[in-house]
């Protein structure tokens, strides 16, 4: 290999770390503006994060994409392979984030056009508040390379299923006391659905982290809703547990 | 290179291929039984599920490992990179399609101790044949390598959107008309999303295979759900929307 080529080739797994960073910016400010738009009923704000998505869909082919080649044409080994193979696995963690900041903002568009229905769009704002900062968190381990920032992330992966197991729990009494407000609670949630989703792929980023920094599989338990000790109308953990 | 070594890479693919096709036969195992235990209200098999869904995670983390053990020491290029890479893919989306499998046998579990709740069962059973039958189809596809099989899934994607939109309308009714069936439906709701999200994985799994097939990415534009064609309470496509 001629220095050039050496050369080139940091530069490419150099770039393609640059742009997962920067995908999770993106990513990051969906999601926040996603909250915003539901909480302030901001319908301008809410159609440009649907359109915005695009970008986060075709930064994801992209990086897969240089991945790929890297993978054919340099053939790395050793922490340059998990780090080519990491950056694919959070493109495809931060694609679907920014699906689901998507999907919040376009059911804060149906909200914007019936009542206000606050107290609730403030709990799905604090709960939106606590993922966005989980999402940032873990982003900001990724840019430092700092596993245990990124094992802290994981390890208050309980926090947030405990905010909707409270908030899926506010929504129904607030269903069964004025049915006529069924169809809205539905939408906010699965827009609580949506942000339990958002926190678990952080989860998965801190893993990705983890595993591209140590060449080990993270091993810890993840805390879990247990039946056994679940309430009446008890909550499923999020849908992958 | 020796011959001995040739065949054994050759092996190594095979085996990974073979591996991924077995997980999609417990997938789609999964699948089917989950749906059963919330129609037959079958206690005892919804448990089953949701103990056999660790099997899921097990292989998922194997077929990774080989994986990139392949890609690290043989260095694949090619439609051999393409195949090693898809079964990643392929395997992430089994083991989603698991959880959302094990999430509604959980819930079938929960609703096992309330009142029978036909006929909203028996629709989220038909739903749950049509979600199966695409899953059999697209993991047909990957063992016989039928590209027109696997875009013939593709193709159908909307079939289980109408379905989940009526059946989205159907609860809501059900709900408004008696609040105390609130809380079960809340299940049967995100049982319905679940069942969505399941035939998203089906499509995705078809776009892997065309990837693998042809060394090209999928084109083809997706039905999406449109909010200015929508009624009183849409319901927002799937949150890959």
């Amino acid at each position: 290999m001629t220095q050039h080529t050496v050369k080139a080739y940091g530069d490419e797994l150099d770039q393609l770390t640059a742009e997962v960073a920067r995908m999770g910016g993106l990513a990051e400010a969906q999601v926040a503006d996603a909250i915003d738009s539901v909480a302030r009923r901001d319908v301008a704000l809410g159609r440009s994060v649907v359109e915005r998505d695009a970008r986060l869909d075709a930064l994801q082919r992209e990086i897969e994409k240089k991945a790929i080649r890297l993978i054919a044409l340099r053939q790395p080994v050793a922490s340059d392979l998990r780090r080519t193979l990491s950056s694919m696995k959070l493109a495809t963690d931060l694609e679907r984030t920014g699906d689901l900041a998507k999907n919040i903002a376009k059911r804060g568009l149906i909200l914007a056009e019936g009542d206000p229905m606050q107290p609730l769009t403030r709990s799905i704002e604090r709960m939106g508040k606590l993922v966005s900062m989980r999402l940032r968190d873990v982003l900001d381990a990724y840019a430092a390379g700092e596993i245990e920032r990124a094992v802290a992330v994981w390890n208050t992966d309980d926090e947030v299923d405990e905010h909707y197991n409270s908030l899926f729990r506010e929504l129904l009494t607030y269903m069964m006391g004025d049915p006529r407000t069924i169809g809205a609670c539905t939408h906010l949630l699965f827009m609580a659905k949506n942000l339990e989703r958002i926190g678990d792929h952080a989860t998965n980023i801190a893993e990705t982290i983890y595993y591209e920094i140590t060449g080990q599989e993270f091993t810890g338990e993840r805390p879990r809703w247990n039946p056994d000790t679940a309430e009446d109308i008890p909550e499923p953990p999020a849908d992958d547990a």
